[in-house]
């Protein structure tokens, strides 16, 4: 078995271990592709605005910390939240990176520290210095900026929050019906991640639909209930509301909900259907929930508390990832630092009824088991999945599996020998872990890791299968090799054995060259089925100023299908289908 | 009507703001009685431990704020939390007295703030330094020292609490069977404020059966569901449980739950009778729910979070009161800067419930109607009372009443014209509230001021009566007038009319006279009935350093019945009669 360590052991410090450790999502995998890649990919990362960098913050001089002047407070700043806050915390409490606040860091010195960002380490620092990122002036301002106390960003209101809201299109001004002839099921709303905006692909014709302006990198797109309305939320918590019943689908309402987010989901149960949203930010760390017509923002709740273990205050418990009970008026909303998962009732917001599951820290991304009664969630740093039990709200299980598991949703399928099981891939290993999901009908495999493959290798994103296939696909995103990072292993889930540790390999499929782009730094990510499950789409990202592709591939016969090129798929990353987001199938 | 306004008119301004603005509890009325009696009461003052005072915090030099050295930062450190936190907030974000963070006070600038230090202001800032509290060189400083960043106290974890934890007689040490010959339904637990102690008084016998080392200013006293434990909480956050069973009743257990705090109480729900205890603090700004027979700590949780107006994020929202409901397996928790109500389910701890009720700002204390289903507590610097429904855990109303009330647990009683009511004083004015709380056989009067009794002033802090008595007693133990601090006011239930204001005028009785304690500055505090419920006990409490006393009431005849006097009885202000707190009968 390949673990991280031997995962590193054969490649340069200096690339892999950044990878590895700050890449969680799809959005943020462009620094990693810079890290990895070189010059080509770093010019996605420097395309990117950061959120944080612009605000306003007071500055806290320590004085027992190495002098600084103002505008250098104000370039270290800008450069932590650029390069470092992602992985250490606005705060710098630690999450993915070492904690670095200045009762840490002043004991180190400035020498000390300088060395480190120079050199970086084999446990996840980037050699920022040897690498050409930071210049020594950079460095050595770095240093020092990180003995001072993290300046704090400021907090964001209801009042601030209203500031921002536009109803571009009110509600009674909306089509009473839909007015396009597009098939909405088969939709797929595409973020175009540098680009700051979505694409809308239609899925039968494979053409453009509309390129919407959104907020930056936009994480992720889910439906309301009745899949009338799209809902896209960009790391800089600018969520866009758009109706896919106008002629030309469109954004109709808008609003900021905090300086940087993950997540936003509606309100699903029966009696509650369209009628609510709900958004997560990293900071302030806090959620808020909206009316779902207007996204006008009704209540502002923050995730400031203490960690599951060792029962610490933590000032920076990041939302996660949300997802909309069937079972109740409920969300669940996953905390990261605090290792808390929230379940939500939002009948009765005056009355606010939340049960706040213990889990384990660093709670990242997660879907339902195929009944949609049980929600798996990934604590990444922990090395667990947790499972909620959303019928009677509590934790069913932590289970443990390989490093940093990152599955997306994940992905339900009947394993021929353990029955129903979802899935992940990792991005510290090359490890698949399968989790019984069944507790009535194959109870001795309910919540255990029934059975491990073996990937390509690590730094996987997303895991995909659909009811009517049985192909089993994993991405490898963020893998330092380009010929595992441009390519996607496919199981054939009828061969999967009895073993705990399969043999079974997969067919590698070479998506990106497929794509037929090229020269330049380029990944394949995230495997989005269409509607029927006959076809199976994948974004090969280029840098900003080079083509990227959305290959199609054929399911039943693994050949490739269609390749979508345009001019302005600039940067494709995550790909949404209406219907399987709006149903949760995966 | 006497309003706030009225009562300052007549005043020196030097000495009342300071006794309406910051006294809402008798714990911290020792303060005000110094600003309102000068130096004998002072001596109280100057006496008590600053909890906060001594707690290292990390120096955040502003570079905008005048400079001062570590020294001057740390004594102002100490002045703060001695003389402003109380009304200012820890954090400088206010909540009685006005905010003071340096995005204020910059631009208020030296010379302005040395002013208003020195002079205070008739809104209810005190004149430290006219009234010689603070030297010159003080008020510099501390004018300076406002200028900087509020040093935030450090935080309490599970680990600090446990490290603070003592079992003193393990549980399976206790006794079997109550092993004393003491009637405990008719003990008091009796506060030696400024003593750091509590004296339990032999309530048929009046003599003292124990003197228990307790933390400062213990704030009250609670009974386990059997009333065989006693849990006592001082400001300086240290719990102590005392076992009434024993020979002489003393200390089983402590633990220190943070750095400040005022409330602790424990599980009364059938199933869970004595077997966990809950706690919250003022610093940090959370609440731990722990073993009720060892204090052994389980679960904290934060409190920091958005008001519930206008939703802006408050990070030192304090835990104000708790009790326990009798109708679910919950604690309900009253956040002050928040205004926000939480019912905390403890019957599962792992998967924990709350539902958050939004109330109205600055809570504090209150107590159950008369069926024990709607808890009534004070929302002060609102001036409202908030219902809740425990049975439904829903807002019933918010309820206008006169200025800054203070009910204590309130009065409730049988209005001979209106029907069940519950009552409250007020700091800010000399009105009684009386409101209607019996939805059921009285729809009309349900959840509104009914009836208006004018009292002898303001700074009322309790209010009582019981359920075999016509007497309703109403304290003004924070007058700026001797005579009216020194004396109780009495209403006859039987005799009130249907009035919205009523004309009805209550018998004044000098509670402090009748302890015959000669010379020195002193205040009646805390009506509280003996178990039988025909004795009245009053707390006549003088400085540190003078003779105080226990004042014993007939209830029938509004005679002295006995005077309790003891030199070890210093500065007693709360009294917890046992059969009344475990009942809550008030």
């Amino acid at each position: 078995m390949k673990t991280t360590r031997k995962l590193l052991a054969g490649l340069a410090v200096a690339a892999l271990p950044f990878a590895i450790q700050t890449a969680f999502a799809a959005d943020e995998a462009a620094a990693d592709a810079k890290a990895a890649h070189g010059s080509a990919a770093a010019a996605n990362y420097e395309g990117a605005p950061s959120p944080l960098a612009d605000v306003p913050m007071h500055q806290n001089i320590n004085p027992k910390a190495p002098s600084m002047t103002e505008a250098e407070f104000q370039q270290g700043k800008q450069i932590f939240f650029e390069r470092c806050a992602g992985c250490h915390g606005v705060l710098r409490k630690g999450a993915t990176g070492k904690p670095l606040t200045p009762d840490i860091t002043l004991e180190k010195g400035t020498d000390y520290l300088k060395a480190f960002i120079t050199y970086g380490s084999p446990a996840g620092m980037p050699n920022w210095g040897t690498s050409g990122e930071l210049t020594d002036a950079q460095v050595d301002l770095m240093a020092r900026y990180i003995q001072q106390e993290p300046p704090q960003p400021p907090e964001f209101s209801m009042a601030d929050m209203k500031n921002t809201w536009k109803v571009l299109i009110p509600a009674d001004k909306r089509p009473k019906k839909k007015m396009n002839k597009i098939n909405i099921d088969n939709l797929f709303s595409v973020t175009l991640r540098d680009a700051g905006q979505i694409a809308l692909i239609d899925g039968d014709t494979k053409k453009i639909v509309n390129i919407i302006k959104t907020g930056y990198a936009v994480h992720i797109s889910r439906l309301s209930k009745s899949g009338r309305y799209l809902y896209v939320i960009g790391r800089d918590a600018r969520i866009n509301l758009i109706d896919l019943w106008m002629e030309k689908p469109d954004n109709v309402a808008e609003i900021k909900i905090g300086l940087e987010a993950r997540s936003v989901d509606t309100s699903k149960y029966k009696g509650f259907e369209d009628k609510l949203a709900v958004a997560g930010s990293y900071w302030p760390p806090q959620f808020v929930v909206m009316k779902g017509e207007t996204l006008e923002p009704l209540k502002i709740v923050s995730t400031r508390g203490m960690t599951v273990d060792p029962q610490e205050y933590h000032p920076e418990p990041r939302v996660a990832s949300i997802v909309a009970s069937e079972f109740r008026p409920e969300w669940i909303i996953n905390v990261k630092e605090t290792g808390k998962i929230m379940m939500v009732d939002y009948s009765d917001l005056t009355n606010l009824k939340t049960t706040t599951i213990d889990a384990a820290r660093f709670l990242h991304d997660g879907g339902w088991d195929s009944t949609k009664r049980y929600f798996l969630v990934a604590a990444n740093k922990s090395n667990k999945i947790a499972v909620v039990d959303s019928k009677t709200d509590k934790l069913a299980k932590l289970v443990d599996v390989g490093a940093i598991p990152h599955p997306g949703r994940g992905a339900n399928f009947v394993h021929p020998v353990f029955g129903p099981v979802w899935s992940t891939g990792h991005l510290g290993d090359d490890s698949i872990a399968l989790i019984g999901t069944d507790p009535a009908g194959h109870k001795a495999n309910a919540w255990k890791m029934v059975q491990k493959l073996t990937g390509q290798g690590g730094g996987s994103l997303f895991i995909k299968t659909h009811p009517k296939s049985h192909n089993l696909w994993v991405d490898t995103t963020l893998n330092p090799d380009a010929a595992t990072s441009q390519s996607i292993a496919v199981y054939d889930i009828n061969k999967m054995d009895g073993k705990k540790e399969s043999p079974l390999k997969p067919e590698v499929l070479p998506i990106a060259q497929w794509a037929n782009l090229g020269d330049g730094a380029k990944r394949v990510v995230q495997p989005e089925y269409n509607a029927k499950g006959d076809e199976v789409w994948f974004s090969v990202w280029s840098a900003k100023d080079k083509e990227s592709a959305i290959v199609v591939v054929d399911d039943k016969t693994r050949k490739l299908k269609a390749v979508i090129k345009d001019p302005r798929l600039i940067t494709p990353t995550g790909k949404f289908n209406v219907h399987n987001t709006q149903h949760d199938v995966y």
